[in-house]
């Protein structure tokens, strides 16, 4: 096999870059929230048991940056700010939901395998 | 929309916990570089470039205590070290593709949103 993935570092940057987008678990509910359709801000704090204001303000201001979210204001009084995903936003929702998929399957066998390996190491010492 | 997802922060725990998995960038180079079958220490060292050999024991060690790794001692002199994907830790590698794939393929779209909304942040200043 060897020489069949001499690549693999030539990635490792933009990879370790889109893991800094989905590794915190407040993007990843942020996301979720709205892969339904355009919501309100409040809407989306409601949705998101124990996110504080200030998170859910700094996490969405930072998907809008990287063009994963669009947040619209409408002039009403007073004014209602709404988001939405972004079509680019909604070609991460895939990869998260396969993330989410792997992890409810899969989350107790590697909390198994943790405790079996401590166990190991415990008796070895 | 409201109330179709209520359940999105029962799942948030063990996400979070899959995503310390996936999130490190040698976590993930090592799980590529073991997609292709066994190998041994001194092949996945000479595949990553820029690990040093602590960080990659190290990985090793973290992912043999996931369950998703196996290391093999082979009886010889010297002893040869194998490592290998547990049928669990094959399962978590289509994730792993699909997040990959939308790195390369979205990632300049990310940055070009970001210097986007930079530009129009110091405008607004």
């Amino acid at each position: 096999m060897a020489g069949t993935t001499p690549d693999i570092s030539l990635e490792a940057c933009s990879y370790s870059r889109v893991l800094e987008i989905v590794s915190n678990k407040w993007t990843a509910l942020v996301l979720y929230a709205l892969e339904g359709g355009t919501i309100r801000y409040g809407e989306i704090r409601r949705r998101i048991e124990g996110i504080s204001q200030k998170m859910l303000t700094q996490t969405l201001k930072q998907l809008e940056r990287d063009g994963l979210v669009r947040r619209k204001v409408v002039p009403s009084v007073p004014p209602i700010v709404e988001y939405s995903l972004t079509p680019l936003g909604e070609t991460l929702i895939p990869c998260m939901l396969m993330l989410k998929s792997w992890a409810s399957t899969h989350y107790g066998s590697v909390m198994a395998a943790r405790e079996e390996f401590d166990r190991g190491e415990s008796i070895k010492t």
